[in-house]
């Protein structure tokens, strides 16, 4: 395989754009990425568009995205096609053009991840929301992916006998880290002690234990590392410099929780962490931040013991003991997470990938991880049925 | 990159299975394929399952189907995700397996392509099935498939000078050859003058001009061609070698048909076949017989344009010169193809593969391309918006 490096990232901010259309919304993202790349992507033409994206089907109408974002984009032609693992499709659609770079198929690669979600309101909105959940056993219920992230909290609290106060740490975090990016839905800091009177989604998950629902776009444009020849003051400029991928991972587990033989335990997490560190041939100590899938409160501490930076049980500590900071051991949700950046679905894997990119050129401003080399980014779908991983690694030089 | 083998391959019936729930039906086809490649798969771990499908979020309620699939199908935690292209989801979900195996990525990966259609009825089946073409300039003015092919054919046959009955050929070989196979949709002789006769769809389309909507359910596994080591008696036997693909590549067009220049002139095909054929090494006259994407005869006359087999505007020539038959210079639609096997939307494109297969291992019986030694495959999306083309290629011996 070949070694895979991002040259260009751009995205939209996150936030409801009741009126910018869908087409309109990724090609402000690919258009962005485009112009970050141009040095090392210097006339070479991109190949192929992977597209993440989960509900364009089913609320704006437009399911066959390939050809009609790849001529829009004023990519004519192009081999493109949309991926889909519910909210997991943005990492998904990484690692599908991660593979094709790997591969040799292609040379330059663009990915996508684009979502409107925010025009459609009331019970078609939460409908087509609950894609990640298994219909026939879940949804057809009655079940929303809040309802069933309550009942995995409420295992998890019961387990372990917490307070709901235990987890403010990650919402607090979140929204402190949000509080700085431009491009964040949420830009607020959460007072201490606000949390734990906020109102209830699905009891115990409140308003700030959840994730908003959002619309957005990123991209980032993936080239072989052996094609990356741009100026020498560009890739020796850390600010603008390749990073690479060393690690591309997927796993499943059940789509439906009632199915888990061990339901406080995210098996896909676990699985492809596991098979991107043994890619990257780093461990969990060598990461120097995690921008993990904060959809729910309780995902985060899951995801934590899952990808081996937590023991069982002590995933909800890291939100109070101050690791989880920008200056702490482990920072995560840097740019605000899922929480405070806002979570468009089937874009946020691309936006982690474009947030991870940023800390290692050294270019996250007030949110930067000082001196991140090594990136561990995580993207889940539906209740952690569906996971992608990568690492992406800071690179001193291109020869 | 390395090479790939198709090594087992298998499938439903094509149909109306009311009562068989898509993860039933997906099961079946995948359990088939298993079996057919357990002799080379020997024990290797399946570590990817890339599917092809396209209505089941909005038919079926079940839009998250990698992990509902990889847990229910028996490959707990394996990679999984959809791939979508309206109705060629099942070529790019091929695409990527092979990919991802060229890549090195993986060792073994599953294809499978499904889809569940028929148990809904009405404009609520009708307005899924318009996911290929532009919503906000086709669909929304109630533009269905069959409405954009009937603008085509109407266009072709101004264009040309010609009559419906010069389409005749293509459903008359299509009802030929789905006569003798056991998994056609449709295995009734269609007698010569029936056709022009028959009900109008959108005019000039007619119900014989157009592919059926169907369920069905395809796999095929896809191995690195220097991990095939089945016994003797299997990888030189004739009858269950491994079939090596030569080629494997995608292209788009503009979504909306009013976008293109040349109406006439199916660009995706063409760039997706040329793609094909220079991967492969190849050239038009060196194909034994073409798996077209005969959704509508129009589109079959102009695929055979596109994909150099036919000069402009005598693509149809070929249904009435006997060119398409099995006998002929280029078998087309050989086992019925959309028009009599089915065409169960995003399965398609993996049904094409298990048939050309099974050309390539002289298994076709009475469908049998007598000699074939390389075939090709093409799976269109929307109004050939999307185009994924194979090579397949016949081993004599695995060493």
């Amino acid at each position: 395989m070949r070694d895979v490096c991002i040259v260009g990232v751009g995205c939209t901010p996150v936030g409801e754009f009741w009126e910018v259309p869908l087409r309109d919304l990724a090609a402000r993202a690919i258009r962005a990425a485009l112009a970050d790349a141009a040095p090392y992507v210097n006339g070479l033409p991109v190949e192929a568009l992977y597209i993440g994206n989960a509900l364009g089907g089913s609320l704006s109408g437009q399911g066959h995205l390939g050809p009609l974002l790849a001529d829009y984009a004023g990519l004519p032609g192009v081999l493109s096609t949309t991926v889909e693992a519910a909210g997991a499709s943005g990492g998904a659609a990484l690692h599908a053009a991660w593979t094709a770079v790997a591969a040799g198929a292609v040379d330059v690669a663009l990915v996508l991840g684009v979502e409107k979600v925010t025009d459609t309101v009331g019970p078609e909105r939460t409908a087509a929301l609950t894609v990640g959940l298994d219909y026939d056993y879940e949804a057809v219920q009655g079940a929303t992916p809040a309802a069933m992230a309550a009942l995995l909290m409420r295992l998890y609290m019961n387990a372990y006998d917490l307070t709901l106060e235990q987890f403010e740490g990650f919402s607090m975090n979140a929204h402190a880290n949000g509080h700085h990016n431009p491009h964040a839905m949420f830009r607020n800091l959460l007072k201490p002690g606000r949390f734990a009177t906020a109102p209830l989604v699905a009891p115990p998950v409140n308003l700030f234990d959840s994730a908003p629902e959002a619309d957005g776009a990123a991209a980032v444009i993936l080239m072989a590392a052996d094609q990356v020849h741009g100026p020498a003051d560009m890739v020796n400029n850390a600010a603008a410099a390749p990073v690479r991928i060393a690690a591309s991972a997927g796993a499943t587990d059940t789509l439906a929780l009632a199915e888990r033989a061990d339901p406080l335990w995210l098996q896909a997490a676990h699985l492809s962490a596991g098979r991107a560190f043994a890619q990257a041939g780093i461990n969990p100590a060598d990461v120097d931040f995690f921008e993990l899938h904060d959809s729910y409160t309780v995902i985060s501490a899951l995801s934590l013991e899952a990808c081996g930076f937590a023991a069982r049980g002590t995933g909800w500590q890291v939100a109070a003991n101050g690791d989880l900071a920008l200056t702490g051991r482990l920072p995560i949700s840097t740019f605000g997470g899922l929480k405070a950046r806002g979570h468009p679905f089937g874009a946020t894997g691309v936006y982690q990938a474009v947030e991870a990119v940023a800390h290692l050129r050294g270019t996250g401003g007030e949110n930067q991880v000082q001196g991140a080399r090594i990136g561990l980014i995580q993207n889940l779908g539906g209740l952690a049925a569906s996971a992608f991983t990568h690492v992406l690694v800071a690179q001193d030089k291109i020869v």
